[in-house]
């Protein structure tokens, strides 16, 4: 018997859950989600191949298709918001296809429960090319509407959640988005700025400071280092620091606070997650890295760039 | 000089224009759109592939950039919604892609443009493989609602905007997403059910009569045959209506009316666009055609099925 997309799409919505903000879900043209009042919807998408973001050899497809969710939910944590749906297209290759595409929705949706999210649309195919993924999530702002990139300002607390470095041995497989964090500090202090560590923390630390017009000196010392990147170090030689600033796939978040406020998450955490202190904003522009002898050298924003070739 | 995904970003963030519902657009973790009052968000979301949706040799990027919103237009336009935004995600092939990506972006934002959709967001990534390009749009529900495939009642006319058939010849990169006219219709009448005719007349008929519980009749003579279904037999020999019934990549929508708004419609149009009745809703489920020659025969609902090897 072959088996065919619509055999696919016809078991994702029998398994697809209600939830209360979904009006309409997988089975029309689009689906409908409801904001209940004037509201900010956030959006977000991002796409994952084979053979770049992760390798079927490596790792099951539960594991990628919760990756392919949980890399979205960051970017909605980054902002702040709550996350309502989640819309999936997917380019299966041809040879096992649906079981494939039933295992990427099983890690994908346990996730998706796991944020009460709702599995609400997408779009199924097939061909003789890796597996790509597609994941858009919707949310939507709090009363306190989005953190941006951009607030930013001298003086205020540069800080993060968990520790960075050697994701690629595991974590970026499995961390869980700092969407509850997020939302925990929104509500308990102002958030002038934010971003998600996907780059990594050189890299988005930039981005933010960029957006922002200003600079950071950060400390050393101050650094969350995962263990994962001691493991790293121990496999190529280079610091454990160096994992740490330029690894990327963290999914940690990088934020600005008042040192009032800073002070404040420091005497009394929201949360059994980690937070640091790394250091401070400051006017100008680029990141400056206090060193633990007491030098200061500029920190190259030296993060995942994909360079493209040159055309022929 | 390596060109970077962050130039390709940068690129699209300084050609984007305002949009009034458009709080914050492309260059954060995600993108804010408002939404005035409590309101119906739609989402709909479409994955492109290099070598099944289109081929670089035989369509220039542009109109790959260009079919690769109208799909997701037609998507919203099959529920009568306004489509507000736009968010890309592409993997583009190592070689030539920033040129590619250009070219892409190019197409799609002259759509966009037209139809009064901002391009908020996406996600841009290089690979060894093919080019992937998947389209999110979130629109709205008008006033009314939105337009299910589901409410079809026996009685109601069957009808379809344009004509059916032979549209990969050309018009599957080229057709006009038909948004402007399903609000059109969705303000003047009441659509008990509609559809856009992606897998083929014959198929979306068939999904629209399974979602509403209801069977219809349809009258040979009564099937617009695109002029591209004619040279599309004269090339294979298959009659002109397989091709019509079948061919798929029409993106014309087919809808249900009750007998009084379809006699209006006909008595007074709303648009250009033509508009023909195929039929009726009968009690029942699956298609019946009745033939010129005044026979009747099922009509199986043959459309785009990819079937998926089995597994070894």
């Amino acid at each position: 018997v072959p088996r065919h997309e619509f055999d696919l799409i016809e078991r994702l919505r029998q398994s697809a859950s209600a939830h209360p903000r979904v009006t309409l879900g997988i089975g029309d043209d689009a689906a409908v989600v409801r904001f209940l009042a004037p509201a900010e919807a956030l959006v977000t998408v991002d796409l994952l191949m084979e053979g770049v973001d992760f390798t079927l050899d490596s790792a099951a497809p539960e594991r990628v298709g919760r990756k392919a969710l949980a890399v979205s939910l960051s970017d909605i944590a980054a902002m702040a918001g709550r996350p309502l749906a989640c819309f999936v297209a997917v380019a299966l290759p041809r040879r096992g296809g649906f079981e494939l595409g039933v295992a990427l929705e099983a890690g994908l949706s346990k996730l998706a429960l796991e944020f009460d999210v709702a599995l609400a649309g997408g779009d199924t195919n097939t061909w003789d090319g890796p597996l790509v993924a597609s994941v858009t999530v919707l949310g939507e702002t709090t009363g306190r509407g989005a953190v941006r990139r951009s607030g930013a300002r001298p003086g205020d607390w540069v800080m993060a959640t968990g520790a960075f470095g050697g994701s690629l041995l595991g974590k970026h497989l499995d961390f869980t988005p700092r969407v509850r964090e997020a939302l925990a500090l929104h509500a308990a202090v102002t958030l002038t700025s934010m971003i998600d560590a996907s780059d990594g923390l050189a890299a988005d630390l930039g981005h933010l400071l960029d957006e922002s017009g200003a600079g950071a000196e950060i400390d050393e010392a101050a650094i969350p280092i995962a263990a994962a990147a001691h493991a790293a170090a121990a496999r190529d030689n280079r610091p454990p620091l160096a994992h740490a600033l330029s690894d990327g796939e963290d999914f940690e978040l990088i934020f600005t606070v008042s040192p009032a406020d800073g002070a404040r998450l420091h005497e009394r955490p929201l949360f059994d997650t980690p937070i640091s202190r790394l250091g401070e904003i400051v006017s100008g522009s680029g990141c400056r890295l206090r060193t633990r002898d007491g030098s200061e050298v500029a920190l190259p924003s030296e993060g995942w760039k994909h360079a493209f070739d040159e055309p022929p």
